[in-house]
């Protein structure tokens, strides 16, 4: 890493000891890589807290394409935002159901506003607005 | 602290520069403060998701007291119930929604089934469990 | 129910079944009521997404009594938020455990506040704020 | 739709004015088809929370590829659980910050697994796995 700084923590031996186990059985390799996650997802709450900060997020939508025009509704409303909509990946989950994921970067308010828009849409099944980030802020 | 170890964790300069601006508003002290209860919090969740441990919760109900009786259904479930509720708290909020607190201890599976039986009673507005803990194996 | 409207509300066979075995699962007497809770958490969920409204949340705190000065520092801050902070309750979770629960009421930016602080306190293991309502927009 | 029913819900009259303005501002055409969304959501929650049943998720990564071997070691982990693991995008954020999103299907303890590993890989800045659904048990 670079300008990477080293500094001490103080922890009792018995909430360490938990913290161990709990991060061997997440797979980590090591203590502080564990610790910059748990900051950086503190963080990235931060990030879209305040809501007028560029941020990114994901949203999941699934529904049935068998739903009278909901294919041209969704594309139509994905056009109209096509600023903030960086890409989409859809997936064929069974014979009717169809998941597609859109890639989203804007304002916090903007997003959230979004993906009122597609999730409220008749035929979408189930929809969830995910938080994530820019990664610029978070080292 | 009795026991405390010190151990080194490294980062980014920037990534700690965020994260000193953070923890400052926040109102914590030192680091290691701020780090303990991000381990500690993640703690928590998993003590919920392995739902056979004993752990303890509180669940918040608002409702009206006007609706017919109300009070004494609630009165009744919670005595159903006593072996895991351990202690209420009750607040007038105006002239005819009350807030009623209880504090629950018991294995997570049974705290959740109380919680969804208090919440689906009729004329209770809204309600939630929150999740926290014995404070046992979070030292 | 003063003033009760009822409206139609059209859904598939299959998405009705589904839904009346969970509400079954949860104890409700009827899917008017059910439906009605659905709609509640929701609109509390929005009422704390604008955060200049008077709302009300619950503080939970676990921390060790052994903690040198903790329940001084802990007196001097609810006694500094005393217009916000309604209530409290303790409870003796075991010899060195306590768990303490706040009632706020308060701009939902000014309880988020009072949280932090009492969450960023040296000693406090685990602290949550759950949000709920005054219950007057909430029929 | 097919095969719809259609059943009569009683609410206040407050209650429904604040909802009919939660949905108008969200975007929903009807109440039936925000009812119908209340109800898939908490359907979708319930079958995550019953582990041992196929569902579907999104994990999210945002990273950076300057760290050293960590696209072989992401694309290694993404080959070992392949069976799950549907379909993947990437965007490349700026020139330092990609984002993937992952479609993975299968059980839920699985697909959680799954997800600590990716999201325990140093180098990921942020990682949020997002629980939905196969659409199939939700009409």
């Amino acid at each position: 890493m670079v300008d990477a700084i080293r500094f001490g923590v103080s922890m009792s031996k018995d909430l360490l000891r938990t913290f161990d186990r709990l991060i061997r059985d997440m797979g980590y390799k090591n203590r502080s890589e564990a610790i910059r996650d748990l900051i950086r997802a503190r963080l990235v709450q931060q990030e879209w807290e305040l809501t007028d900060r560029e941020t990114v997020g994901t949203i999941t939508l699934v529904y049935s394409h068998d739903v009278h025009e909901l294919t041209e509704i969704l594309t139509a409303l994905q056009h109209k935002y096509h600023k903030q909509i960086i890409s989409t990946m859809h997936i064929h989950l069974d014979k009717h159901n169809c998941l597609e994921v859109l890639v989203v970067k804007g304002r916090g308010s903007a997003i959230k506003k979004i993906a009122d828009r597609l999730l409220s849409t008749r035929g979408v099944k189930h929809g969830r607005l995910t938080t994530t980030t820019t990664g610029r802020r978070i080292a």
